[in-house]
């Protein structure tokens, strides 16, 4: 394996390819998951700055017995997808050098762009364009475009933009066999054979190394609005979704339903964040209107909205961001709940995806489980209820001790929720990925006749087990 | 043979396993292609009732030697992917019986449905519920959606829909060994493992065969609207298509752009349609604005970009539609391109897709080299511009004889044209898929790594090739 460092120094350079052989050298920022919830141990971290450089490294790991390698982007992952074991064998792959932006086509409403991009600076880079690129999450200061695609991430802007995989037209990927699939294309219609860009988005690095992109590019609105409205139950945020459809069509770019307990720690913790509307009702809901024209006729959308659903007794109260500030002030206090979350203590979370109309059933059901089995027990519970995705998260009993109550209750509380979400023809990953944290629970939970199809899929692309071995596929 | 055809009796009813045995049963409807380039010859047309048929069907099939499955909708397509060969050893497997709707969840905004069921009536369904199902496309009278997964069907709507993989939340597939996926998600995100169903929608019944599906429904738009608009030139067409996209945003549901040509075809064959503003003008377009709001707002849209353009010059003259019956006679000008070709005679037909931004040099550089080569030869090109996806049509010159110029040019148009679609970075199918017709094809123009991956998957998912083998993957 001392071999296989020098060809690999030989490949980027020296400074490029990190070891624990240097006393001074600190991995823990590619070893250590995000969550810290895992550390490995890496032979070495490798960044190479070009496709070529990336072929060349994979061809050389491929040839040395019993290492395998672990592409990294952000490292931001939630599900422990990028780093490696403790085995010291694997090559992390670190693709955050290479963050060109290749090209801008504003006719074509694309732009073309290296795995290594942090998302942020290409939202400003379609932004100074002139455009939107619409994918938007809570990590996108550090995760880059090839994690995003890799992990196909979710965000606030699905409901009307799609996923990561729905963002993107063609791939440049390199294979396990270190060969280059020129993929980048620009097109918005290709039926020429399989859909390999699908395919490899969301495979968290198990079936190829992204290394750039071409994203679809939107216009920008003209402007962007946000109301928050109290509803009375679950039912009655199911029933305002949908009149928010009918009436705002595309326009509707956001809809976040927040429980009140959830409300309650950022009240709690942020005070100064003044949530509006909580005390009095189980959920509000946020929502966010993209206008083509102007914020005049935003806001008459958002108040003809809203004067219809408390006709039809689906709102109870609601308000409308004055201006910019207070749009802001309303995203911000949604964004601080898994935060507050965190200052209350530890917990137990999911993230899971149930179709939107037995959304109201599963709470209720789900909740009298949990607190039956767990007296006391909290429920954090808000996410995007426009895509049927819940962060449905467990809260010990006020006064109780965090760590004793994960060490006592995940592994149960956990089997309870995903049965459930089975129960109720959910997905037990609805954004954050499977990685090696959910690998373990496919066989569960997953058709059969799909795992085996991807079973077969990874064998006949990897068929060494070279790239990101044990994730995704125990 | 005689005994799986005594199985097929067995497994789905007398009635329902057609041969050539039986003197009075014509089975061209399963056995030639829709364009008629293709008369094949079946061991049988098996039509099963139910997806345990098919299962049991396919494993019948795969436990007999030598013999293969053709999977086949409405058998509408334009690439020979649906019939069979003339070994007289392959099975159509018929998906037009199971036609029920299995469920719609207006909360959930989806729509489960079996293979069979025809387009048009899915509309109707929707509609129905207040809802739409945007795919639209020319055949939609009897193509099934089966056939329109199983190639990724285009059409109309794409500009903002998408194409049919876009619309397709689940999966009911039955693989190659004779097992039931049950993918019916209804889910918008599920990040659960390799994106499965995408590797099956455009795999044209290589890979499996889709049984049923869960689709994406959309809030009816309260108006829809038409405009048309003469341009005066390709550049100013793209220049348009930008403004389209800023105005209007996401109400932009279709840009279709005609040559002077075409249209000039269209008023000779079919004069009492009236085309406006051919005459003057190189390119028409052909604009779509679904609004959520109503007709008055949509017209004013309309009128503030058509002043924006004319003032920009890219447009030079325009009309917008004054009512339904007006907004129904422009599409139906636009849907009667095809026709009028084809009133007037044989043809070269190409489907192709370019990036938007490209297309104006694309155009230019291929006719200039196609009438350098066929002096008089006459480009019939219209399409989907805001797909970058061109029917570029090639009509003999005035007064020769179809036939004969098909014989002599088809080969050779044929390796002009894709030879500069891949120059230009483009697809040689962009919505019809491969087929037969175009499999011998992809060696010369796909990424020889994608193909290589193409055939490891198809390898993995199908080792005996049992599922229309020779198309797609020559």
């Amino acid at each position: 394996m001392t071999d296989l460092i020098e060809r690999l120094r030989a490949i980027c350079g020296q400074p490029h390819v990190l070891t624990h052989d240097d006393p001074a050298s600190d991995l823990s920022a590619w070893e250590q998951d995000w969550r810290k919830r895992s550390r490995g141990r890496a032979l070495a971290v490798v960044r190479p700055g070009s496709t070529a450089e990336v072929t060349a490294v994979v061809q050389a790991c491929a040839a040395t017995p019993g290492v395998s390698i672990v592409p990294q982007g952000g490292n931001t992952g939630l599900v422990v997808g990028s780093v490696p074991d403790d085995s010291g064998t694997q090559v992390v792959l670190s693709l955050t050098r290479m963050n060109a932006v290749r090209a801008i086509d504003p006719d074509n409403l694309t732009l073309t762009v290296e795995a290594g991009c942090v998302l942020q600076n290409l939202q400003d880079v379609a932004e100074k364009a002139g455009f939107l690129f619409p994918l938007s999450l809570a990590a996108e200061g550090s995760c880059t475009i090839g994690g995003n695609l890799g992990t196909n991430a979710g965000g606030t802007q699905v409901l009307r933009y799609g996923n990561a995989r729905d963002l993107c037209l063609g791939l440049e990927v390199v294979t396990a066999q270190g060969e280059v699939w020129n993929g980048l294309t620009g097109l918005r219609k290709d039926n020429t054979g399989y859909d390999l860009r699908h395919l490899m988005i969301g495979s968290e690095g198990t079936l190829g190394i992204i290394t750039a992109a071409t994203l679809k590019l939107y216009p920008l609105p003209a402007a962007q609005l946000t109301a928050w409205a109290a509803v009375p139950s679950m039912e009655a945020a199911v029933q305002l979704l949908g009149l928010a459809h009918s009436r705002l069509g595309p326009g509707l770019t956001g809809f976040e339903v927040m429980g009140r307990f959830a409300l309650s720690l950022v009240d709690r913790h942020y005070p100064h964040l003044r949530v509006p509307l909580w005390q009095d009702s189980p959920w509000c809901v946020l929502l966010e209107n993209s206008d083509s024209e102007n914020e005049s006729h935003a806001r008459q959308q958002f108040e003809a909205l809203l004067e219809a659903a408390m006709e039809a007794g689906c709102v109870s109260d609601a308000v409308v961001a004055e201006n910019i500030a207070q749009v802001r002030a309303l995203w911000h206090i949604r964004e601080s709940i898994p935060l507050a979350q965190a200052e209350e203590g530890l917990n137990i979370k999911h993230d899971i995806s149930i179709p939107v109309s037995r959304i109201p059933a599963f709470v209720a059901e789900t909740d009298a489980l949990l607190s039956r089995e767990i007296p006391g027990v909290r429920l954090v519970n808000f996410g995007h209820l426009g895509d049927g995705n819940l962060h449905y998260n467990v809260q010990a009993p006020e006064g109780a001790d965090g760590k004793a109550f994960l060490r006592d209750w995940e592994d149960k509380v956990n089997t309870l929720v995903f049965d459930q979400v089975a129960r109720f023809e959910g997905s037990i990953s609805a954004e954050h990925g499977v990685g090696e944290l959910k690998a373990h629970k496919l066989p569960t939970y997953k058709d059969p006749t799909a795992l085996a199809m991807m079973r077969a899929v990874k064998q006949a692309l990897d068929p060494q087990g070279l790239l990101n071995p044990r994730k995704v596929l125990a």
